[in-house]
């Protein structure tokens, strides 16, 4: 890896995140619990919650000494206030993200590291999918931007099945500003285009930087612009387009299968 | 293909299927509309409906003389009755379905098709986001459960982002008795499964029948058996798994990957 310089970009925690924070749905919790990253303050569950899992999740959860409590379901259903919540929820602690200038020199001592970087991924179950996806395949870090963009809720934890309790997660403030610094630390941009580039063939061999767009507007040219490298998936078919975590897994899965 | 024998796997519309059926969304009707199988009978959108995509619409459906109306926001939120209407409801006939005997000959009748089995999807957002790969894969039918699976709902074709209306959609009452007679006929039926099995490389050739498991469940043992063979896609990570539907656009971005 080059010797970075240049200003590095800002990175603040976006303003919702103060002291606690919910997450539904059995995995997210339990993964928020086996990462250990955050707090688990305390879990509430539906009565009468039946399941392996979650009598595994409050097995683990009572071991750790977090307190466990009932309610009825309407009132599990309003602390989660989205589909999906499976009668649990959990206060904990704001999501432990990754600052920019940190992320840059953990990613400087690994071996051919990946990266996912969003230009505008604006549904959190399209975010919390990509961050799931990612996790699978070794993706060291999800960049995304702080404003204007999905963060990572209650709704992208439970889309990303919990892996997002595991996976580094860097807002920043400007997408095209965080790729001009991983080229200078010798990352690979690429972005993953619906026309144009190379097809998706030769998967890169080094560190790579994978830019996704936004959902119905692609990667901004002044985004693309910073990508030395643009592939295209090759599609068929009268509608012809793929969601943007469903391209994320194809693209992950095609840079993966490089690295054997 | 061989010439098929055998009973035939019956196949009824699910009886939730009457006389008329809802859509939303801009996509699902736009492309309700532009396949023309089943009948759109009224469009109703929100007072004061904005965006390019909508005019689009509304200007198609006025050349088509369907009747388009307005309502009070709350009115089409209540006939969506599901997030990610857009403000924007359809009133329409039942979704147009392929029998499985038909689809066979049909089958018959092209080079190399690829289809895709789900053995138990429950969630109607997976089932869309598998139909809008397989489109735009040129996957020829996506064939399922009648029973104890997701049916092609008004949720499922938003997530097919109105890729449904183009596909063949074909619910069967028994997945392992489909496989067998898609064998009869050739098929290569390729289960894939999150472990064992060979690694996803080698794409087949001839026609594919390609079997995905559902959520947690995976393939079951006896639909597995009537595969001759069976695909992982390596991972890594601590979590480590999946989505279904992301797993769905890896192997048709695979497979169709294999035929240039």
């Amino acid at each position: 890896m080059a010797q970075r310089s240049g200003k590095p970009t800002r990175n603040k925690r976006p303003r919702e995140r103060s002291g606690q924070d919910i997450l539904f749905g059995i995995n997210p919790i339990m993964e928020a619990i086996k990462a250990g990253r955050r707090k688990v303050f305390r879990i509430i569950h539906k009565e009468g919650l039946q399941g392996a899992a979650a009598a595994s999740l409050l097995s683990l959860a009572r071991t750790k000494g977090i307190v466990v409590s009932q309610a009825p379901l309407e009132q599990v259903a309003a602390m989660a206030s989205a589909e999906g919540h499976q009668g649990i929820v959990a206060s904990v602690g704001p999501p432990v993200y990754s600052s920019f200038d940190k992320l840059l020199d953990q990613l400087a001592r690994m071996d051919k590291p990946m990266v996912a970087l969003l230009d505008g991924v604006m549904d959190p179950r399209n975010l919390g999918a990509i961050i799931r996806s990612a996790e699978a395949f070794g993706v060291a870090a999800v960049i995304y931007p702080e404003r204007r963009a999905a963060t990572y809720t209650a709704v992208a934890a439970k889309a990303s099945a919990g892996a997002g309790e595991h996976m580094r997660l860097c807002p920043v403030v400007n997408i095209a500003e965080a790729l001009r610094l991983l080229s200078r630390d010798d990352f690979e941009c690429i972005a993953l285009e619906g026309e144009g580039g190379e097809r998706m063939e030769n998967p890169p061999t080094g560190a790579v930087a994978l830019v996704l767009g936004g959902e119905g507007t692609g990667v901004r040219p002044l985004v693309a612009k910073r990508c030395g490298r643009s592939v295209r998936i090759p599609m068929r078919g009268q509608v012809g387009s793929l969601n943007v975590s469903a391209a994320a897994a194809i693209a992950f899965h095609w840079i993966a299968s490089g690295r054997g």
